[in-house]
């Protein structure tokens, strides 16, 4: 078990609020701190029934903190490191992010907190975005990938992050970047690009619609500029990814050009296979 | 409400097995009737507590029924039609369908019956099949396309699927195998696609996966035979649709490629713009 004893969260959205919740109802011992941009914001934090101090100074927000995480969207943690870097954390004080993307997230604080940072990215969210849709359970099961590199230990973080239900992972900024790539980030973009090719051109066909459809593009709905954000973070191996997608399309349509029933049931096959390998809730 | 007094459902899986609980639920003066290829298929039905007479030869099935439906895949339906129109029928015996491509199976079955066949198509179904996973509410709620054409009278069809919780649409047998294109092969194809770009050069990435990804690939677990046939009968509709998913894939890494910001913060806006169109449940 973690013992920290001052953790300050910057960013009160779902994963922000989410980790209040959380760390509120698994380590009652814990002086909680919320930062956010704005004084509007601590009203929804409230709402929440979360009773953490609450911040707009980033500085004054991380005096004595022995862990700091941000939730706030990728593009804006280096200038929050700025401020943070100012204060006067605990002497075992640690700093992680929640980003969906590292190597550039990892490349940007590093400078600022040296061994004291080490990378995480719990694979958990939703379409939807706010303190509003919070839940103590968010993290229950889900893969978090920390990234350590040379000099840093993550083992309290790991503690942390496994005391909230999380299942971690190790591996490097770059590794994680381009495996994200595969199962979150492509996915991502391949639930736009159904969107627009099934209902673009025919809103119309939208009375239609079945689970199917609802399913394959639900993350679609996510925010437009938290995902324009990690598109360009991850921007190289998103486009290995969807190049390698680009491919896989091409390699379908002239199996239905031909058409080759039995590539196009092989074709088929592989893709079942892979996907039934899938656990339905990782344990 | 229908006054169906013999109903026959061809095909005992997913959708003619929740055909049968539905239908006993609902309809309990109905005489039922079950036709699978093998006799082995017997004991699946009985195990779900259905109480329908059972057949494998196909004509004596159909004799004097009032509502005949073919639930088995849409390229085995004409050789049933071949035994099941040297039966005598209802003097008012409909013969439906609910196969998820039209055009194709319109023509094909139109031959057999005449005004008397009207294509259905319950927008209801699963990845999994089989009668284990058949249920009395898989219609409620979902949208039914019915395909008359020339000469055909819905409307008995209609009340037949509005009776088990279905909202009916009516449209011809080519717009029915667009919108459908659009909606679900589409979705389908795109689902097997993602799982094949992200896994097939790295099945460890497994480890990683959350919630976006198992989503937005589950119909990739669908049985391959059933969509290859599918997509073979509707390869026109569903050649055009992945045409199109290519274009849009392309459009969207040429954005990355440069990378303009602002473009892929409209492309993912309008993305979502979409999908937040879709309602999470029709009704």
């Amino acid at each position: 078990m973690p013992t920290e004893s001052i953790i300050t969260l910057y960013g009160p959205g779902l994963l922000g609020g989410s980790l209040a919740l959380a760390i509120q109802e698994r380590m009652p011992q814990v002086q909680l701190r919320l930062w956010a941009r704005r004084e509007s914001a601590e009203a929804g934090i409230r709402a929440r029934g979360i009773s953490a101090d609450f911040f707009t100074d980033a500085t004054a927000a991380a005096q004595g903190a022995s862990l700091i995480i941000l939730c706030t969207p990728v593009e804006t943690m280096a200038a929050l490191a700025e401020k943070i870097v100012l204060a006067n954390l605990a002497d075992e004080g640690l700093v992680t992010d929640v980003g969906s993307v590292k190597g550039s997230v990892v490349r940007a604080l590093q400078p600022f907190f040296g061994a004291r940072f080490v990378g995480s990215h719990p694979m958990a969210g939703s379409e939807k975005t706010g303190i509003e849709v919070a839940r103590a359970d968010l993290f229950q099961n889900a893969a978090c990938l920390l990234t350590p590199t040379d000099g840093t230990d993550p083992q309290r973080l790991r503690s942390f992050w496994q005391a909230l239900g999380c299942r971690v992972l190790q591996m490097s900024p770059d590794e994680h970047d381009e495996k994200v790539a595969r199962i979150s980030h492509l996915p991502h973009m391949m639930a736009a690009v159904t969107t627009l090719a099934a209902l673009r051109t025919d809103p119309s066909a939208i009375a239609c619609v079945a689970n199917g459809f609802r399913d394959t593009t639900r993350v679609a709905a996510g925010d437009p500029g938290l995902w324009t954000g990690i598109a360009l973070e991850n921007r190289t191996a998103l486009r290995a990814q969807l190049r390698a997608a680009s491919t896989t399309l091409t390699e379908l349509l002239e199996i239905l050009d031909k058409p080759d029933e039995e590539d196009l049931r092989r074709f088929l096959t592989e893709a079942k296979s892979l996907r039934d390998s899938v656990p339905a809730v990782v344990s």
